[in-house]
């Protein structure tokens, strides 16, 4: 674990939640709190102070990309079953910092103009620019994962398409982009607890689709299309995050360290002038 | 004065920000603080409770564009002369409400294919989509500002860009869309001031950039150009909001409360269930 920030973490996060070889998503407790055994008030206070090196973070970042000739950039992937907290991070975490150095994107069903093109045609609209943090809430993991539970492509194409991922996202590591993928893991009971407290509250009524329990049914093809994803793409230059989040608390502060572990590999400086700065003090001053 | 969650206002800020008839740019004075006689202290605590009642809005508007048929939207549109604090406005009023909300585009010099179009050409491609709150970062009212001030167009063709505004506007307003344009004011003096702070600190370098001296030379030209774009486009159905801004705290309250006031001319409601609540809590326990 590098994010000094956060101070009460007892192991590496990314290390403890990293998908590497033999993992099996059938055996991650999604109750656990991998390498944090303090509470949620020690997690709140973290996340605060996580947020505070986030922002800075972002901020060197940005600058730098308006200075100098860098193209580093991040690209934070969220993947989850209906209610696991994608919203949540997004808002907690992600709204912590200067919208000004986010680019969101919400991939939903595809229009049909989308799918007259390959699927990840979509998906290279929306990269993140140098300087900026990227946030895709749903993505191309849509196409292997709905994609192979629904029958919506043929299982070849399925096929080609892990590969084309994989060739997709060494491009994008390869150009400056580090991308982070994470998968929030709730369990079928805690999404039958969030789904029924949106049936109980009248500002939560939108939230719910009548469609999301007929997902619901589908969960075990869900986890296999999953387990799958991990096993075909989780690669060393873009690896996935399986991060239990029956803890909606856990959750975010385990996601905010993978964002700043991200940083700290880029570990972006300010820029330096590019012009006199003496010089230009006098011109000013004379103003 | 509406939004209520802001507490310490004596006049409504609105009214008296807003630009009528016989409005002089040259008459306001940078460092007041209209409709407010607190101090930066209650101003925190406002912007705070403001920053709760923006974020329920803000929900209540998304919430009801998902479910019901509205086309109900909100337009900030940010214009200032350098260093004014359109990026803190973004930061720490904006940046305050759930980023799944706000469509933010920053406008700088158009491109190449920009400019093969007319002017308001780049700007339809970001209006916000019905539930969201877009904010432009600069807009189209630099083609009447710059483009005036640098002699970018004749001055046949900046005549018409008001006529031009007007009809977009008045479009705009009449699809749902309430517009609330807003120029930061700070003094000469002020600005001198704080480029001088981005000078001083080699973490602000970055946002320094020499041309800004150049443009201080045309700090009367530009506020010519400023009074001429609100006599011509302060109207009924999107008026401008002059913010005296030497006080940033004033500044951001002001325009949390005009953005706030908005939304509470909407009035966006939570949306009622399009399902049986009943029937789908029967569904959804027997999964």
């Amino acid at each position: 674990m590098i994010a000094s920030s956060q101070k009460h973490w007892s192991g590496d996060v990314a290390d403890l939640l990293r998908v590497g070889e033999g993992f099996v998503l059938a055996d991650v407790d999604t109750r656990s709190t991998p390498g944090y055994e303090k509470d949620k008030a020690h997690a709140a206070s973290d996340l605060e102070a996580g947020a505070a090196q986030l922002d800075e973070y972002q901020e060197r970042l940005y600058a730098r990309s308006r200075v100098d000739a860098t193209d580093a950039s991040v690209l934070l992937v969220l993947q989850a079953m209906d209610s696991a907290g994608k919203g949540g991070i997004i808002r907690h975490v992600v709204g912590s910092v200067d919208p000004q150095g986010i680019a969101l994107s919400a991939f939903k069903k595809p229009t049909d103009e989308e799918l007259e093109h390959d699927f990840l045609w979509r998906i290279k609209q929306r990269l993140p620019a140098s300087g900026m943090i990227g946030v895709f809430d749903r993505s191309h993991y849509e196409d292997v994962l709905i994609g192979r539970v629904r029958q919506l492509a043929s299982e070849q194409e399925i096929e080609r398409r892990y590969a084309a991922i994989n060739d997709f996202e060494r491009q994008l590591t390869d150009s400056g982009t580090r991308v982070v993928k994470v998968m929030l893991h709730i369990s079928p009971d805690e999404q039958k607890k969030r789904l029924m407290r949106r049936l109980n509250r009248l500002d939560k009524h939108w939230k719910y689709n009548p469609t999301d329990v007929d997902e619901r049914e589908l969960w075990p093809a869900y986890m296999a299309a999953y387990q799958t994803v991990f096993e075909r793409t989780s690669t060393a230059h873009a690896p996935w995050f399986v991060v239990p989040a029956d803890h909606k608390w856990y959750a975010r502060l385990a996601v905010q360290n993978l964002l700043l572990e991200a940083l700290e590999e880029i570990n972006p400086q300010w820029p330096k002038a590019t012009f006199d700065v003496e010089a230009e003090k006098q011109r000013l001053a004379a103003t």
